[in-house]
C-alpha cells in the first residue's frame, strides 16, 4: 500500500513538474534535485498509484496501446487476431538500478531458453516494462554515461529497436523520466541535464507546522494504512480527474503569439544553449494551462514554469556563483 | 553454541538499539560505529539466539509468514493447499559478504538446473534468507554502491522483486539491517547512514571492574560452554519475556502532542536533511516506552533516544570538529 | 514520422557539409562539433529520410549494390541465381553507441544458432548495415580508440573482412561517417580529427526572429505531424532532385589547373600535416559545383569550403588562442 | 621429506608462538613478521610433519572429526552407518595462494561434473582440506580484504556455511592460521592485525656460531635427507611427547585471580581496542603453563606471553616512533 | 583496387626500407615514423600488390612452404600424399589491430566446433596468416606490451608453437613486420624500438611541385582507377624484376674485410645497446647493394644505410636534445 | 637450428652461472641482468641444446624420471606396468610469457574433453613441460606478482600439486630457472630477487676486435647454419663432457671447514637478510669446484663465486649509490 499522492505535504514544485509530464509526457521528464529524505521516490509511485489503469493489448511485454503505435509481435498477431484482445493495466514506477547491464535495459536473447528448448527468445528489458510508464532513476549522476545514452536515444525516438543474434525487434518506447540527484554527490554532465524537461528541486520543510503535518500523516499511514487510504480517497479521486481533464483537452490550449514571443524573448537574453528550452518550455507552459482549465497560454503561466524549465539550461559561467546565476535568471522572467 | 546476549557486559546504548529494532522493525535498523574487538558481531548473533523461533510456511524459502504477505509461490501454493502448512523457525543471521554479487543478494535462474533438467528453476538470493530474520554488513563502509542501493530499495520497500529471463518472483523482504564500520576506514556516503534507522558507537570498556568481568566471563563460556549458558538461562528467559511483550504493545502507547511537539522542535533547531529523523526519532522513543512498559512516549523517551536517532543525521559542517557538532546535539536535546 | 530536412531553419554549413557526402562520399564523412541541443542527429536522419531509396539485393544483410561490389554471400548466390532478385530499401542512420564491442561492430559467429542446430551462422554488425548508409557517431570524443580505429579502417578500405573460426567473410562497407562532439567534453586525437573529410560548428540560433521560427515550426511539426509533412513536400522534393542531379554530373566537372594550384598553394602555406587535406578540399569543391550546377571547380569553391576541409587539420600550436589560429585560415584563404 | 622441527636453529618466539596454538588452537593463529629467507614457512611445515596424525571420519573430504562436530555430510552418513568408519590422516599446511577465488576458498558447486552427470556435487574448498589443519597465508598483507574476511568470519565461527545454487552444506572449519608478512612491503588493517592470536618477529641470524650451524645443518641435511632426519628422530620425538602431554592437561591448569588481575592490569595501562587482547593473553599464558608443565598460570608466563599478544595490538600513535612504543610496552609489562 | 607502389612519390627511405626487408626478410622489419596522412599503410599495401604470388602448399592455412619448412598438418599428410599439392596465393598484408586478444593473435581451439561436432580443431590465429606475408601494426605504441611480446618471440624464432587443451601445433611464422606510429603520440619501449630491424620518419611533403603530383595522382586514381593502374604497369613491372633479382642474387654479395670494419667501428664509436645494430646494418647494406646489382658491400652503402638502422638504437641521454643525438650520428657515419 | 653455445662470445659471468646450476640444479636459477639484444635467450636456448637427451617416463607430461620422484599418473600405471617404459627427451626452454594465467602456469581440469566426452582429463601446464627442463621468464620484473608466487612455491618444494573439481594431481617439478630482466625498465621485489640463487649481469661487449667476432660469427651462422654447427661440434662435445663429468662428481668434492667459515665470515660482515645467500654460496662453490675437476672448496671458489650468488641479496641502503655497494662486496671478498 502506497502513500497517497495527495497528502503529501508541501514540495508544490515536484508535484507540479510531475503532474505537467502526465498531461504532455513530450515534455521530456522531471530531474528532481534534493538532499536525502525528502520523498523524491515516494512522490514517484505515488503519482503512479493514483493514475488510472491503462488498456493494453493483452499479455503484450511491452504494454502495446492497442490505438497504436505497436510493437513488431502484436503487428504479427495482428493479421490472425483483428482486434487485439485487451487488458487493463495498473501503471508502474520501473526502477533502473545503477549497475545495470545494456542488455537488462534493452532486452536480450534468451540463451538458456534457447539451449533447454532448441529455440530463440526475446527477453524484454526494463524498456519494454517501462512503456507508458514512469522510469525512475535514483541518484541518476552515478549512472554510467552509455547506459544514460540508451535511455536517452529511446526517449528521444519513442521506439527501442533491438537487433541481435538474427532477432530484430521494435517496441514504442515512451515513458516519463525522472531523475532524482544529490547535487552534493556529484555533477551530470550538461549534455544529460538538458535532456530533461524539467528540473526542481526539493528541501525538507522548514515550516514547523508543515514539518508537524508530515510527521504526523506518516505515522497516521504507517499505523493504519487502510485507514488513512480511506480518508484520502475523496482528494485522490479530485486530483485524478483534474489531470485527467487537462490530458484531454490539452489540443485545444491555444498557443498565440504572445506566448511564442515571450519564450523567445526570455530565452534569448538568457542565451541558452541549444532550442530544447524554447520547445519545453512552451510545452510545459501549455500544459500548465491545461492543468488550470484555462484555454489559452498566457505570460503568466510560462513566468511561472520558466524556471522549472530553464534553472538547469543556465550556461554555467567559471568562478560565478550559481545564486547569481539564478538570481538573473528570475529578473530576467519578472521582465517579460 | 552462542554467547549469550543477556551476559553481555556494559554496551547498553548498541544492545538497546538492537532491541528496539525487534519492537518495532520498521524503525530501520543499526549502525554500529566501533573499534575492533567490540563484539559488534557476537551481539547480533545473540539477539537473534535469544528470541523464540518464528512461524513460517513449510519449505518456503522465503520465510513467508502464513498470516501474509505471502512470496509469489505461497500465493499460487495457496490456492492447491488451504490453509498453508507451516513450521517453526530459529531466527538467523545472514552476513553480507563484502565482495558480494547483485545475482546472490536478490536470487537468479538457477542456469545449471536449467541445462541438466530442461526446466527454469529460481535461484533464492540472501534477500529472500534474510525475510524475517537479521541482515548484518559487517565493515558497511567498505560495501560496493550498487549493492548498498539494493538493500536500502528493498528495505524501503519490504519487497523484493525479481524479473530475470522469464521468471517473475515477488516475496516480501522485511529484515532488521544491521552494519557496523570502523569510521577510521572510511566513511559512509551521507546518503546511507541517513537509511539506518538509529546509530550507536561501542569502544572497548576501561572500567577495570567490567572488564575483568568481560574477561572473566568469556573465558567461563569458552571453558564450559553448556553450563555457561544454564546459569544464564533465567536472565534470557526474563529478557525474550519483555522484548516480546513490548512488541506486542507496541501499538497501545499513545503518541501525544507533547511528543510531536518535541521531535519537531528539535529537529528543526538542528536542520536536519529530510524528514527521515523526525518519524525515527517518534519510532524510536514509542518502542522504548513499549520497552519500558509504559503507555505514552513522553519528552523523557525522546530524550534518551534522540542521540542514537539523530548522531548520524547532523550536517557536517567543513572544518567544524565533529565533537563541536556532538556538544551542540546534547545542549539542544538538554533543552527541550 | 521524422522531421523534413528542408525545413531545418539555418545551420547551413551542417546542412552543406552532410550534402556534399552525399554527393561524393569518397569525401570521407563530416565531424559536427557544437553544443547540445542544436538539432545534430536530426539533421542526419532527416537527410536520410530525404533521400530515394536505394536498390540491393534480396534479403543481403549487407545490402549489396547488384552492380557490384558483392559480398561473400551474394557473390556465391550469384552462381546459382543469375541475375540476382533485388529489392528497394530507405536509407537509414546506423547510430554506434558507446561502449559497443567489437564484435556487435563487425559481426560475429552465431554461437546461439550453432548450440541449437549444429550449424554455423554469421551474424552481421553494424558496418553491415551501415553499408551504403549513413553512421552517427554522438560524441564521438567519448568512443574507444579501439572501435574508432576499426571505423576507419574499414572506412579507408570501403570493405570489413571478418575472419572468426572458420569463416571468412568479406562484405562493401561504405557509408557516409558522421560523428558528433560537444569540444567541452574532451578532444580528439589529431590521428582522428585528421580522418574526417570534413568539419563544421552548429551553435544555437540568436537571431530571435530565425530562433521564433525554429521554435514555431517544432511545434507546428509536434502538433500535427502529417499535415507539416504535407506542407514541406514540395520543398523536399526540389532538394532530392537537386542533390541527385548533382550526384549524377559529378564525374564531369572539371577539374583545371587553376584548382590544383589554388589547393596546393593554399595547403602549403598552413603547413598542415599528410595530404588528406588536400584531396578533400578538391573533392568537396567539385562536390559544391556540381550542387550549384557549374561545369568546372573555380578558386571561389575553394574558398567556400576551405574553412571545412581545413579548419580541424590545423597544427594546433601550444599556447596559441586557437581563435588566433582560425583568424590566420580566414586571412590565408582570401588571399589565394 | 621435510627439515625436522627439532633441528630449526635458534627462532624461539617463533616456535614458541606455533607450539602454543598447537596446544590451544583457540588462541587464534600466528602472524609472523620478519625478512626474506628465515624459513617462516619451513617452520609451519615442519610443525605439522612433527605431530601426529588425526583420526577422521573416512573419506570425509572435511576432515571430520568421529567425536564432532560433524558436517552436512556425515550426520546423513551417521544416520544410514553408524559408528561412522574412521581412517588416520596425516596433518598437512594448506597454503593460501595471493589472487584466490572466494570460490576456491569456501568451495562450489561442481558445475562440470552436473554437465556431464545431470546430478549437482559439492566441490569443498580450501577451507575444507584446512579442517583440523594449518592454513598457511605467505605475505598476507598482499591477500585481498574480502578474501580474508572470508577467513576470518570462518576462523571466528569454526564453521563454514556454503549456500550455493540449492546445495547448502555446513562443516567444521577449525585451523590454526599461521599469516606471514614482510612489514617492508605494505602494512595489515589494523582490522586484521588484531585477529592474529599472536605476532612475532624473526629476523637472520647474526651469531656466527648459530650461523654456521644454520648452514652446517641445511647442506647436511640436502646432502642425505635420511641420515639427517634419523639423527634427529628422538629430538622429534621427545617434543611431540611435550607438546600432546601440554594439550591434554591444558583443561587441568589453573586461572586464578592473580592472572586475571594481572591481564586486565597490564592492558588497561595500555588502553588496547577491544576486548581481544585480554582474551589471547590469558589463553596463551595458559597454554604456556601447560608446555612448562605447571599446573597453574603465573605472573611469570604473562609476562613472558604479553610481547607475543601485545605487540601488534598496540595503538598506533601519529609521528610516534614505533620503537618507542614498543620500549614502553615492555615497561608497562616490567612493572606488573 | 590498389593504388601502385610505383605511382608514390617522394618518401624514397620509407620505399627503401620496405623493399630492403622484401630482399631479406631476416633485417627484421620497419618502424615508420610520421605523421597521419602521409600514406604510412597505402604504402605497405601497394608494396604487397606489387610482389608476385607465393606457392604454398594447397589448403594450409598457415601458406606453408612447399619447399619447407612444414607446418604439423603438412608435415602429417606428407606422409600421406607426396609431393604435397600446391597452389599459388597473394602475399596479403595482415593488420593486427589494437585490442587483439591473444587467442586472436596466436590461435586457438575452436570450442564452438567441438561443442557442435565433438571434435577438437585448431582455429589458425593472425600469425598463420601472416606467414610469408607482412605484418602490420598501425600505431604501434599503443598495442598492449605482451601482445608485442608475442609477436617478437615469434618474430625472433620464426615459428609459432601453440599448446592449449591437449592440441600441439607448430607452424612457421616468418613476416615481413611492419609497424607504425606517431611520435607525438607516446613512446616506444626501449625493448621493442630495437627489435624492429629499420627505422624511417615519414613527412608530407612541402615542395610545390611534388605535392601538387600527389594530388594530381590521387585524383586521377580515384577517378578513374582502371586507366590509372594500366598507365603505371610498366613501371610497376620494372621494379618487381628489380626486387625479385635482388633477392634471388643476394646470397652472391660478397662481405668483404672491409665491411665488417666499417659497421664494427661505426658502432662502437656509438656505444650502441646490445650487437643487433651490428647485425642489421651489415645484412640491410647487404639487400641494398643486391637492389643496386653490385657484387660486394661498400662503405658506400653502410654509410647510405646507416641512419635507417641505427637512428632508434642511439641511446637517448636524459635533458639531451634529440637533434643533437642525430646531428652526431650523421657526423659519427660521414667520418667512417 | 640453434646457435651453439660454445660459440658464444665472451659473457663469460652468464655462462658459467648457467652450466653450474646444470651442475646442482638447487643452487636455484639465475637472473640475467641486462641491456637489451645481448642473447640472454639465445644463450638459455643454446645451452638446452648442448645438453643430452634426459630419459623419461614414456609418455608422462610431467617428463617423470623412471628412477623418481614420480607423479600421480605414473605412479598408478606402475603397479599395472613395471618397470615403467622409458624414451628419450631433447631439454627444452619452457619460457612464461608475459600476462599468462594460473591455470596455463599450473594446468587444468580440461573442460572442453568434459563436455565433449562426459569424462574428466587433467590438462598439464607449463609446469608440467618445465619438469627438469629450463624455465625461462624474459622480463621477470614485469611479471604478475601472484603468477612469481607460484613458481615459486613449485620450485621450493620441487612438487606442484594441482587439486581442482575433483581431481587432485601432484607431479615433481624441479626446474632451472632462468629470469632475464632490464634494471631500467622497473625493480624485483626484494622477496623475488632472493630466491633467484644467482644473478649476473651482461653487456654489450665494446673491445672491437670481440664485437667483429660476435658479428662474423653470426653472419656466417645465419648464412650456412649446417656448416656452421659442423664446426663448433667438437668444442659443444667437449663443453657438454665436462659438465656432465662435474654433475657426476658433485657429491664427492669436499667441504671443509675452511669453506664453511669462509661463507659465514664474509655474509655476516655484509649482514643480508635470512641465510639463503650462505647456502647458494656454498653450493655453487661446489659446482664450481666440480666443474674446475677439483676435490674440494677452497676460499678461491667462494671469492669467484660470492659476486654472483651475493650482489643482488645486498642490502640497498637509501640514498646510496649502487656502486658503493658493489665496491663494498668486492673489498669484503677481497679480504676473506
Amino acid at each position: 500500500m502506497i502513500y497517497p499522492f495527495a497528502a503529501i505535504v508541501d514540495q508544490e514544485e515536484m508535484k507540479l513538474a510531475l503532474i505537467l509530464n502526465v498531461i504532455d509526457p513530450s515534455i521530456g521528464g522531471v530531474l528532481i534535485m534534493g538532499e536525502k529524505g525528502t520523498g523524491k521516490s515516494t512522490a514517484v509511485r505515488a503519482l503512479a498509484e493514483l493514475l488510472p489503469e491503462i488498456e493494453v493489448v493483452q499479455g503484450c511485454p511491452f504494454n502495446c496501446d492497442p490505438k497504436g503505435p505497436l510493437c513488431t509481435f502484436c503487428e504479427e498477431r495482428k493479421e490472425r487476431e483483428s482486434p487485439l484482445p485487451t487488458e487493463k493495466k495498473k501503471m508502474e514506477v520501473v526502477e533502473l538500478p545503477l549497475g545495470v547491464t545494456e542488455d537488462r535495459v534493452l532486452g536480450t536473447l534468451d540463451l538458456e531458453y534457447a539451449l533447454v528448448h532448441g529455440k530463440r527468445r526475446f527477453e524484454p528489458g526494463l524498456l519494454a516494462r517501462a512503456n507508458r510508464n514512469f522510469l525512475y532513476i535514483d541518484e541518476v549522476n552515478l549512472l554510467e554515461d552509455h547506459i544514460v545514452d540508451l535511455l536517452l536515444d529511446s526517449a528521444a525516438l519513442g521506439t527501442n529497436r533491438v537487433e541481435r543474434e538474427g532477432i530484430s525487434i521494435t517496441h514504442p518506447c515512451r515513458f516519463i523520466l525522472v531523475g532524482s540527484m544529490n547535487p552534493e554527490e556529484g555533477e551530470l554532465r550538461p549534455q544529460f541535464l538538458d535532456r530533461f524537461g524539467l528540473c526542481v528541486e526539493v528541501r525538507a520543510i522548514v515550516d514547523k507546522k508543515l514539518r508537524y503535518e508530515v510527521l504526523r500523516r506518516r505515522i497516521e499511514f504507517d499505523t493504519d494504512r487502510e485507514g488513512f487510504l480511506a480518508k484520502w480517497r475523496p482528494e485522490q479521486e479530485k486530483l485524478r480527474e483534474k489531470i485527467l481533464k487537462a490530458k484531454e483537452h490539452l489540443s485545444e490550449v491555444e498557443l498565440g503569439e504572445e506566448a511564442y514571443e515571450a519564450v523567445v524573448n526570455l530565452n534569448t537574453q538568457l542565451s541558452l544553449d541549444g532550442h530544447r528550452g524554447d520547445i519545453v518550455l512552451l510545452k510545459a507552459a501549455r500544459a500548465l494551462s491545461a492543468f488550470k482549465g484555462r484555454d489559452r497560454v498566457t505570460k503568466e503561466e510560462i513566468k511561472e514554469i520558466a524556471p522549472l524549465a530553464l534553472k538547469h539550461r543556465l550556461k554555467r559561467q567559471p568562478f560565478e556563483d550559481p545564486r547569481e546565476e539564478l538570481k538573473k535568471l528570475y529578473e530576467v522572467i519578472s521582465l517579460i
